[in-house]
């Protein structure tokens, strides 16, 4: 042991965050001890320990949200008629950040995997179908391009073809500014079967 | 703003620390709000908010500690005639880590810098002095081996050798397991100059 007991107690709580090793941890809280102002800290420990009751999920969509419905579904300039399907709520913020697509989401908490035993009834389908008989144009399926994400996308779509609504894939392929070199060959299947033509 | 404002809150408590960027405040927000229990969350934001209470300086070495003195300065089969000088309480960790030195510490809380506004009158040495006063037999000067360290090292050998005391400054030259293609110059250079006889 060394350091303090309440200095070991609160490297451990950063050390089971994603991405943060023993050192990093150390480094986190030594900053913290020796360096950020009190008040900032209380402020800090405040947020922490309230967003579990703050964030709930989203009515429509399931999306973290401090409100009833998320800032996306509240925001009645989006086009309501198109919705793209994910797995989870971070999937919305990449796309978000890409700022291409205008329409709502729709947030299934998890994918179709069988090995984790995870089946179709632990996704919000049963809701994504209730938002379809109220009238959209198109479904976008934005799951991951894994087995899983691929599998999940497939039961959706025979799920949702037979409404008469349009569902697409999101395109896999080369991603921009990537080498060919250094492309998996999965990818570069992906890429040669989903061709183009340019003229 | 494409998140809930608590989210994003908690995401910039994340950023603030050192060695996290943005995408891994995000990452590390979901795995807390998605995956962690709330039992852990509340004790992590607990410890967190009693961090700055509970952690005090020994009285002694002005170590980081829980009580009046550090678990170090508190082990009385530590080597109480000989003090190792430190400018930081996370400089006592590595030293600890490597398990050399059965000693006592003495946190000088910075270094010399005039560049930072920070003098001598700012760091806890007359507080060595008077330990010093106290009877020991050796000083080991272990700052870093940087400008402001060697300086430090400097000013304080110049305070102490007129006491009588041995006083040494820990070695520096090539990192164990390191390559001379990769060395910098300056370390090159003082491996030279320190080199020992051998046989």
């Amino acid at each position: 042991m060394n350091h303090a007991q309440s200095f070991v107690d609160l490297v451990k709580h950063f050390e089971s965050l994603p991405g943060i090793g023993p050192k990093s941890a150390q480094r986190i809280v030594f900053h913290i001890v020796m360096k950020m102002n009190p008040f900032d800290v209380t402020q800090f420990a405040n947020t922490l320990e309230k967003i579990k009751e703050t964030l709930q999920f989203c009515e429509q969509c399931n999306n973290l949200s401090d409100n009833r419905f998320c800032h996306i579904c509240a925001d009645h300039q989006r086009d309501q008629n198109i919705i793209c399907v994910v797995a989870d709520p971070k999937d919305i913020a990449a796309i978000e950040r890409s700022k291409i697509f205008k329409g709502l989401y729709h947030v299934l908490h998890g994918l179709i995997d069988p090995m984790q035993g995870s089946g179709p009834e632990n996704l919000k389908i049963k809701e994504l179908l209730s938002r379809i008989n109220q009238g959209v144009e198109e479904i976008i399926l934005a799951t991951n391009p894994t087995i899983e994400g691929d599998a999940t996308a497939l039961y959706l779509a025979k799920l949702i073809n037979p409404l008469g609504i349009k569902v697409s894939r999101i395109a896999h392929g080369m991603p921009i500014g990537s080498e060919l070199d250094y492309a998996d060959s999965a990818t570069l299947s992906s890429a040669m079967e989903y061709r183009r033509s340019l003229m």
